[in-house]
């Protein structure tokens, strides 16, 4: 059972509310003797921070991630690794309205029905807040890959507006507040965002994540397949409503000539792919190409706009949201994104081990 | 763990190869008193069966379903109910290219290396053929959801023909071999088949699966979210790429006054959405609506054109897939898919029951 | 998986040594809308901190619990239930000694060979300190048992010395520091434990827990049994090796007709049974008579006597262990042993009511 | 969740019923090209066979075990084992009494209450018919272990007589029907239960599991460790009431000298115990001497004097239980002990694998 962990030998706990003294996670069933450390979390919360950029969210939290146990020495032990992050700008305001109020797109009344009880404030355990756990493990996840493996995310649309794929490079990331990888789209993307805010309304995006130097053999051929896991694990970060490997959806459009990915072999021995239509995964188990995936983050209903709703005593009533949010929040999905991919990764990798010790790591076959 | 189960408390496991002696699945939490029988199961194992249209695979098997345990003088006991399917036409042949080569678009590679052993035979334990286990499974699970719980699929997309949604009609199903909503595409789409078929090349496919009267409240805050779980079981069956719910992808291209759905107090003190672009699902949790996903199926790799490949020897050879095949492989997905939905529904809702066991069924609020 | 979780439907997950910041837990799965505070938990746990008598380790640790999340408003919400208790007396000392020896009864050897690391401190993971969190999350299974189920244990052995039977009485529990229901006793233990302690060495316990108004009906006929998972959970406390139900061990010099409970009519309907050999647990399945459990408790290893002993640099040496500790550590476990019992029972209780929504609770028959 | 599944990594789904057309299994997660056929299978099934002697039931089953999948050409594929024994000998009786009445010691009242439907022929579900289900999947679990570990069981006690420990010799089980190592008690224990048969009365029995060649490190500290996984596969066998590890119980009355196992390293650098009171495993983890565990297998209830009960409808009843039955069902535990056994540290073997792949696998240290 499931209802806030996720992995079965790389297995993540969370827990927390937004306006609750702090968020946390437990990370079970990490190797020992991995070197490990605040300072090699911190980073990856740093980029998911909010209040970086007029882009996001203006509440201030330091995020500072505190290990609590697992580590011994610089070193992990193979025990439970928990973590904590403390909230400190839980903003006092008078949450009366949305006590009572069910917002449209929220889940308010979803979960008035089904628990009778929740936690209003900021979003409660559904805050986007809660992702800080999820980046916070897959720092760990990255770990246990270790530095043959390199994930990395990017956002590839903006509302209607798609990056040009030929242009596509990570290295140009780090050089704008959007996590775009396509430098001609990024002020078009700067304006699309002011003028959103500035109307209080909304926009989607997609989210692209890459993982490189990913071993061949990871996943099984049915219900444990790496993509169903990896869909799982994406479709559970909030807001989120798609994802697709590889090709994904585009692959319904092709013949499978076009999307069959040719094969051979390399001087070295090792399998040369000619494409990647696959997205890295055949039959539930990667290949050793680039394991790629997309999700979708839906607009925030959290909006200037008056929308009609209903109260818990069944009048009908106007909603606005007041208050410090997102105009997309697709932004702070991308180191998500990558660590939800590290994290099923990781797993993967642990069950792979465990039934198949001698596999090689690598697609190469004998040469004679 | 579940290498090759799925579910919690409606937990499934699914066993056997394309040419072992016979497939077979054990459905263990079913709750107790439920009547069923063979003829619950067998129609759904028919509408999936192939060798019944030019259209699909020309392999003959009468799948007929023979349940083991777990029913006594017609009524579910709470035990383990077991069921298989014996392989009947299990042609004979030469295997001997496909034993040492390496079909492009196929796992064959990467369950090489990975296993150093596998079964080549008709595709082994990726052979489509598990898929009867899964439809099975889902007859059962619809009796757990009693009669209040409708799910159904349609083919919306063949190749890259979308269907006209305006259109869009559930009793259209059953007048064509498509399980096509739409009368207005079925002769393009018989079209667009044959040339297909001709060709020896292949399509893919987009299919809708959609459950109505599902309860309010079934899934979790995070993780746990019932459209998490939808994702993991829709992209646990072959081939499939991609996922989403309600507007899915295209909900990038909305504004969050467009996407959020509107409530307004119905007569009899039910909230009625004006829209459903959250496909049924807010937050991870059910809102009464429909409950409504999409996934792909990839063009199938077997066809009669040759591509390029290796063998296991490290030899560069060209590949052509021979024998019965399908041309368009998403036609047997639909009950598929509609089985995999209504597996994950039955799973939340003995959840949802377990943890919240007054929560109301309806999203009706007192009104006053 | 589970590697340092336990439960399903209430699940527990545990983390943290006996001399980092803080331990902690997190119970996933409970209930909305119980009433729960840490008032509720801290006097369970004030019932299993050392230091409060001559006869217990003189670590000094208040033990205060603190609740992170999944409450609010004095109410369990459904979410994750986070809580730490920091650690305060962590003794700095000089580890050298431990940190390269292997002390004979302990796993020092075991998890210096699996893991290559270890935090020595205290025990680190497996020091008993991390049963205050068992206990903790013991409270909060009761809450879900509610008022009519009575969860208690007492210890009706120490050392060789075991109770008079017929005196047994829970009421003389809170008369003394030994948790012994038998007032006879009291006399003799004292005087063995202070010979015990005098000496420098340990002695073992046996500790009996008994739920009263369990539900008839929890479990499963195989596997799920509740006593299987009563043994699994009551073994995984330290130090314990043996686990028996009811009669236990003693059943095999008992006939058949001996053992099995008759059964009468009671005057409300309720049947009666005329014995409970059987310690309320028949096929798997709670009978609605109390459960009775028993667990041993070995002798700590941790003694002045020097023991000999290997080193990491494979030497020979003599290992005695000094410091506070326990000369009978079965005293502590009886709030470990009752919270244990009490999160299996809550545990069941949630899978009873998902797959059996309308079974009664108590066992009764229809009358005529 | 594990309504009928054990083991995590080396996972075992049981389903069947005494008097359904068969009973079966399947395993989940054995590793890929191991050798397997039914002849590795049979003969241990053989030994667990009703109908061979005249101490045990008259059953006849011929159980002869089909594996159906999982295996190509005589080895392991990495996917799942499923495997089924045909019920042969339902004697077809007038079922009535049992239908409506309720057996003291077993749990018919109980299943009554929970499922409101119940298989009562011959038992259903918990019949011990089942228990072939775990000695198949024990026997697959051997071949993951490897001939280097020796998974053997005896019957220690019967009734109230116990072996003498001093003539202990495995040698001796084959040499008499009662799994007996003490050859001087063989002729007692024949009397004893020729006289229990006739009399149609019923014995009780304790059951001593040996595996030898465990690898060090098997297990966690907390929770999954190893003897608590052993103690709940164990209790999970119908009619067992206890369980205990090396000393077990008897470890109450000895002092922490006499318990704790010293240790002096051997001439090839191995560690030496020099007592196993801990039965080979330490702080949930194996230190690579034997895993020596015991349980007990209560006196079956099926006996020919009446006993007061109750029947459906609330009458009082008296109730005897003819047909063929075992007088010892304690006798058939021996090989399913031992299955259970070897199942657990097959699951733990995997696991350990995953979390720890280059850790010894004897208790070896550098000598310097």
């Amino acid at each position: 059972m499931s209802h806030n962990s996720f992995g079965h030998l790389f297995r993540v706990t969370s827990w927390g509310e937004s306006h609750g003294p702090a968020i946390g996670g437990v990370v079970d069933g990490c190797p020992a003797g991995l070197s490990l450390g605040e300072a090699d979390i911190q980073p990856f919360l740093d980029r998911r921070r909010p209040g970086q950029s007029k882009y996001v969210t203006q509440r201030q939290e330091p995020d500072q991630v505190r290990i609590l146990s697992g580590v011994f020495e610089g070193l992990t032990t193979g025990t439970p690794i928990a973590f904590m992050i403390e909230n400190q700008d839980q903003r006092s305001k008078d949450y009366g309205d949305i006590a009572n109020t069910f917002r449209p797109g929220h889940a308010d009344l979803a979960y008035h029905l089904k628990y009778g009880v929740r936690d209003y404030r900021g979003g409660g355990r559904s805050s986007a807040r809660e992702t800080a756990i999820r980046v916070a493990a897959g720092a760990i996840a990255r770990k246990v890959l270790g530095d043959g493996v390199r994930v990395r995310g990017a956002m590839v649309q903006m509302g209607a507006d798609r990056i040009d794929r030929a242009r596509f490079d990570f290295a140009q990331l780090e050089q704008n507040p959007f996590f775009c990888p396509d430098p001609s789209s990024v002020d078009r993307w700067e304006e699309l965002l002011a003028a959103t805010r500035k109307s209080g309304s909304s926009l989607g995006a997609i989210i692209e994540v890459v993982a490189e130097g990913v071993p061949v053999g990871l996943g099984a051929p049915l219900y444990a397949k790496l993509d169903a896991d990896i869909a799982g694990a994406l479709m559970s970060i909030n807001a989120v409503k798609a994802v697709e490997i590889g090709e994904g959806f585009a692959s319904a459009a092709l013949t499978g000539e076009q999307n069959a990915d040719e094969m051979r072999m390399g001087p070295d021995g090792e399998v040369e792919f000619l494409s990647n239509h696959a997205g890295g995964i055949l039959g539930g188990i990667s290949t050793g190409q680039p394991v790629v995936a997309r999700f979708v983050v839906k607009p925030t209903s959290s909006i200037l706009t008056p929308r009609q709703s209903v109260d818990r005593f069944g009048h009908e009533v106007d909603v606005l949201t007041k208050g410090r949010h997102d105009p997309c929040v697709g932004l702070r999905a991308v180191p998500v994104g990558e660590a939800m991919l590290a994290c099923v990764l990781a797993d993967h990798l642990l069950r792979h081990r465990a039934q198949n010790p001698d596999a090689p790591t690598r697609p190469r076959l004998p040469r004679n």
